[in-house]
């Protein structure tokens, strides 16, 4: 039996690579329960495209036009980062009321599971009927009771292809000293990702710092150093939220001490804070790699699965909404086994909203500069397997191969 | 006839996403002209290698290992920054006259094209019969005489999708501006690649400076404002190397204006300093994206035209050095007609050694700020050909579908 009323779709908080799918996922599970007559109707702008009533009519896309927005990066709705106060919650919904929207389904993080969970509670008030569910996106894999969270696989795709890259790159014509800096203010779920980028021990990154611990500047210098002096190279990977040993983050540290020509702070980048810090300290030059947005928006650098799940996690909770379902986040649950495998499952939006999932310190190695090869394991497949590894020539050749006329 | 004497090949500058093609060119090449018992060797570090006398034997690789080291950035054989003089180039001709080296080869960007010179310079001095050949390579596409340069392509395809990605993300959640630093000291021409990010008139970048025109303040500051009175959100691609109405690069603005918390000048990111700019002085949040050496070593986004153009120019420099010839860089030549089609072609050293091509002022828009559609037509076949564009919703969707109950 077809369900009615209508459908409204929102994407909410910082995009990723393959949101889209997420929202394809729902489009299509929606459009096969629902009666023909029922709109489905998609958010301009997150929850603000609600509160200003402007909506796109997400039953005219093509195959083929959804063929593309599925493999296009940012939110193809838009987005906003909006924290949704309960009285706002309350007119939300009863806009959607007015229109006889049955369903809400908010694509985001952390914040935006609030928002859901508030517009949840509002329509409970009302006692207005309407489903209200979350579907999990953040590219910092941050959100609780999911295994992990669609966006982050291809978003640790781009950061691990990107570190072997850069480490071939500094590796053949030493820098002798380059930072990355990784997208993820509290959680070091991303920046623990570049270990992926790994196929000999002496790759790059050769220091992984996440923002779980502080980075002490002595602590770090004397890191640096001790790679330089085994290596001739050294390659770092660093969260964009690592803090000082006085939980002060790196990029603030800047922002105090460095003011523009105009008397302004700086805008605090935490690598180039760093490679200056070598730079005045060590006497290495040492250079900074922030590709910043670019890793949350590649497409070509996508991983697959990452992509798969985030569509048949908007399938499913499309479903279990459809189901009659309500104040729910849908999961991804791995199941035990050698091979990696999903299912899906949901929790209540309590759980989730505004929790945030760190980066549990048993992957950080004891002298909390590296990853443990153990978070392969769990990174790997959301990654979309192993990267091609990058061919070194001393694989095949003498590297002394000292050469003499005899030697003919 | 098989050629008697052994072949040196060297890579010199920054590395390049295909720099590795161009090796496998020049040793395939050899391999085929060459007595078998002639060696090819590589030499480790570019010049300093044959300063050093450490080789690698390129013989030695597999069909398979050259397949992955063609696919791999970075100098498979390790690269160098050296400006040679003249008594190290004598030096350095007379210990591969010991070994009977007879071809040498060295792939690089202006820099190495004078090194490449002045051994040319010294053998002919010491009366030393050995082959001087040039092999182009940069990512800055700056040496004359060539329509374009071996790694550009990639370097251009890697920017032009970068800024496509980073516009279809900032679009989407505004930012509102984003400042997306480009690699290329002194000519702009990959800055101007990222014009191939556009596929409609709004997309970004929406602003396109290179280093071949100073850019005011005040100027910069009334083109972004403008964007944004328009847009709402602003993606601005900048060179590395753009400079200032008193041509002081803006990068070294910031290291004059700012000291770190040691008392040291700082680091200069130019699209920092802009983005921190824009921030203090129109009141617009402003981000900045640098991909840095990203820009010159994502295998996974190179130009498949550039990387066979790297092999061939590779064959077609051993082939015509391999005929006696000497003192030449080998180059591309764009031939005449709708279809894109190149011969190879060879130009003096002396022409060549140490001068910069910059980008035709031609190209770019007479306000200074973008870059103008004919540009497309240069760079777009090196790049690969047209990136897919970012679908938009609204091509099939109503923007301002504001529903109604009746309207079921």
């Amino acid at each position: 039996m077809s369900r009615i009323g209508d459908v409204v779709i929102a994407q909410g908080g910082g995009p990723t690579a393959v949101i889209n799918a997420s929202l394809l996922g729902i489009v299509r599970e929606a459009t096969g329960k629902i009666e023909t007559r029922s709109k489905i109707w998609g958010a301009r702008g997150g929850i603000l495209g609600v509160l200003k009533n402007q909506y796109a009519d997400l039953r005219k896309p093509t195959d083929e036009l959804w063929k593309r927005i599925v493999e296009s990066p940012g939110a193809a709705l838009g987005s906003c980062r909006k924290m949704l106060s309960a009285e706002e919650a309350t007119g939300a919904v009863r806009t959607l009321r007015e229109k006889d929207v049955r369903y809400f389904f908010y694509i985001g993080g952390n914040d935006s599971m609030d928002t859901a969970l508030k517009m949840n509670r509002a329509a409970l008030d009302l006692r207005y009927e309407m489903v209200c569910c979350g579907i999990p996106k953040t590219i910092d894999n941050d959100l609780p009771h999911t295994d992990h969270c669609p966006g982050f696989g291809s978003a640790a795709r781009y950061i691990a292809q990107s570190a072997a890259d850069l480490g071939a790159d500094v590796r053949s014509l030493p820098t002798p000293v380059s930072i990355l800096e990784v997208m993820g203010r509290d959680a070091g779920w991303l920046t623990a990702a570049t270990l992926l980028a790994r196929s000999h021990p002496d790759d790059a990154p050769h220091l992984i710092y996440v923002p779980e611990l502080p980075l002490a500047s002595e602590k770090f210098l004397t890191d640096v150093q001790k790679v330089y002096d085994r290596l001739g190279w050294v390659v770092v990977a660093v969260s964009e939220g690592v803090k000082d040993e006085d939980g002060k983050s790196w990029g603030a540290r800047r922002n105090e001490t460095i003011m523009d020509g105009f008397g302004h702070p700086m805008t605090g980048d935490v690598a180039a804070t760093l490679a200056s810090l070598v730079t005045s300290k060590l006497g290495l030059r040492a250079r900074s790699e922030k590709p910043g947005l670019l890793g949350r928006s590649s497409a070509v650098m996508v991983s697959l699965s990452d992509r798969r799940e985030a569509e048949e996690v908007g399938t499913f909770g499309a479903s279990w909404a459809m189901q009659g379902n309500t104040g729910f986040m849908a999961t991804i649950e791995r199941q035990p086994g050698a091979a990696y495998r999903v299912t899906y499952g949901t929790a209540p939006l309590e759980t989730v909203a505004n929790q945030t999932r760190l980066l549990p310190l048993e992957y950080v190695t004891e002298n909390h500069n590296d990853i443990k090869e153990e978070y392969r394991a769990y990174a790997e497949p959301l990654a979309g397997g192993p990267l091609e590894p990058h061919a070194r020539l001393e694989d095949e050749t003498s590297d002394r191969a000292n050469f003499t006329k005899e030697g003919h």
